[in-house]
């Protein structure tokens, strides 16, 4: 079984524009002659929402490559090695990387693959809190916003892969830190579990400017930004002097055509702002140290990581869709099979 | 003869906002009793873009504050000081600092004037490029933009105070820069005086997108922006992975009661762009050392400097509304008296 994309998609992606399909039996050998090249086994697959973009035809090249119609979905999964002709990579190692929406994947010169040098928490953590998400959370809030203690604090989309961490990185700082979310269940999550100094459920709220002053009357320091659009705007004119907007994502404005237009720029010069965006991708070297860390905290209990995890290769169109509508709870992962 | 603000203002600003009238005899002395006072002979005032923000009434205290109706205008200057009970200052010196739009002003605790080391230099351009004006391009270019030889750099009111001068730093650094102006008389001292590598009148340019893939076919590293609007929506789209967006002032935006909206921060994101506001205020440990290099630059002749000189306090009106209709050619300074 393996998951295509059907068509390039504009504006609003569904499930439609991905196909699953059966596969013919697969030879779980790499084939004769093939150097350097693995045969992996994946486990779990992670849904983000950057592989919206994937799923557009870009006539300038975007920052990831586009995906092709008829050709398998690609994205970071967890993945054991089945066979090998890569002297960096032995059988029934596990890894995490970059990998296909199908049962077995064969992989030429495999490129930045990390191996799993903790199995005993549970793997699927490498979709999320050790692997890009919470990589992303680490070095854009503690790398890029450069926090101090005290200082103030607010996530968007705080109860997704990345956000959730970034609030529980800004408490072990001593900021105080405030997240919204689009539901009532991830409010509670975000105050109760993540332990958010405060959260509020943004489509309840009228007037997000009203909202963020009755949360930062003193205005914010860092916005750690995951969804764009009006929260962005709202932002803008909350943010204190020499603030900082680590520019993550924003998944608001992922399938629109036409995308909502910021007002309030000139903060950026009146409040003396930084914005800043980044891949992970470009640290990958700190990496290792970052999982030592966070596999540490997770051990002594200082963090905790909420996934939702669908069972199943089929159900992996409407996790991803899922993304956008805000239906996932915490960590979108796709089980694909358990060992 | 002083200027006063007449009424605040919304949307745009005209002459009628403000009002010049005569003054009574002015004592030119300190009054008895008032300590670390000055009294200034105001020569040269500086019309700057930021002064529009003081028209209007703010509920949320600006970055600056408003000017107060019935009152007199302020702004930088070069002033020469006719009585002093202040151990800082003495009389016949010359200074450069925030000062009235009147022939002479009574300044208590004056803050952040500074001494003119370089009378031998023409004093106008203490109002402009050994001013507030000149040490914000440096600031903005060498130090916020951080550019590195071979880049590539687009600056917009490129003809402007700031702007002439942060392409001459962009050719002294060995980079490739364009400007854009709004007439063909400017875009002609840039390319011939200024020496900018290219330069054209957006006003000409039909799809801003187009002209800049035109004059930046692998797109631009540092952005110097002084207008915002539509401009930096184009620029967005024409960035380089990495690039820095200097956010200086936002001209085109400072007459609209909505600004416009940006619809390509995506890219933030795409390019790992960093986009920084910044005060030169917080950077005045640096002057005298900007002073002298600039000084020293003059002097060989290797940055040259264009002023747009009005002369008369009762010309100043129509001086600093003509900066957001784009008249000047150059750093627009009125003469209040040339000693």
């Amino acid at each position: 079984m393996k998951v295509l994309l059907k068509n390039y998609v504009t504006g609003k992606a569904t499930e439609s524009d991905m196909e699953v399909v059966a596969t013919e039996a697969v030879e779980l050998k790499v084939p004769e002659g093939s150097k350097d090249t693995i045969v992996l086994k994946n486990l779990y697959l992670s849904c983000d929402p950057y592989m919206r973009s994937r799923m557009t035809k870009h006539e300038i090249p975007s920052y990831v490559p586009d995906f092709v119609p008829g050709e398998v979905i690609t994205g970071q999964g967890v993945s054991k090695v089945v066979d090998s002709t890569h002297a960096d990579y032995k059988v029934g190692e596990l890894v995490c990387g970059m990998t296909g929406w199908e049962e077995y994947s064969l992989i030429s010169n495999p490129q930045n693959f990390f191996k799993i040098n903790h199995p005993e928490i549970p793997l699927s953590h490498y979709t999320g809190i050790v692997g890009m998400p919470g990589f992303t959370a680490h070095i854009g809030f503690n790398e890029i916003a450069a926090p101090k203690k005290g200082e103030y604090v607010f996530v968007s989309a705080a109860a997704g892969a990345v956000g959730q961490l970034v609030g529980q990185f800004a408490k072990l700082m001593g900021c105080y830190v405030v997240g919204s979310a689009g539901s009532d269940e991830k409010v509670e999550l975000l105050k109760n579990k993540f332990g958010f100094d405060n959260a509020f459920n943004y489509k309840k709220e009228s007037d997000l400017n009203l909202a963020l002053q009755r949360f930062f009357p003193e205005g914010i320091d860092i916005y750690f930004e995951n969804v764009g659009g009006a929260t962005l705007d709202a932002v803008l004119q909350n943010m204190r002097s020499h603030g900082r907007i680590v520019a993550c994502g924003m998944i608001s404005q992922y399938n629109l055509v036409e995308p909502d237009g910021i007002h309030n720029l000139f903060q950026i010069v009146a409040k003396r702002i930084r914005m800043e965006g980044f891949f992970v991708s470009d640290h990958l070297s700190s990496y290792r140290k970052f999982e030592e860390m966070t596999v540490q905290y997770i051990k002594e209990d200082k963090i905790t990581y909420v996934e939702d995890i669908v069972e199943g290769l089929k159900n992996a169109p409407s996790a991803l869709i899922g993304l956008f509508e805000g239906r996932n709870v915490g960590k979108q992962v796709v089980v694909v099979s358990r060992e």
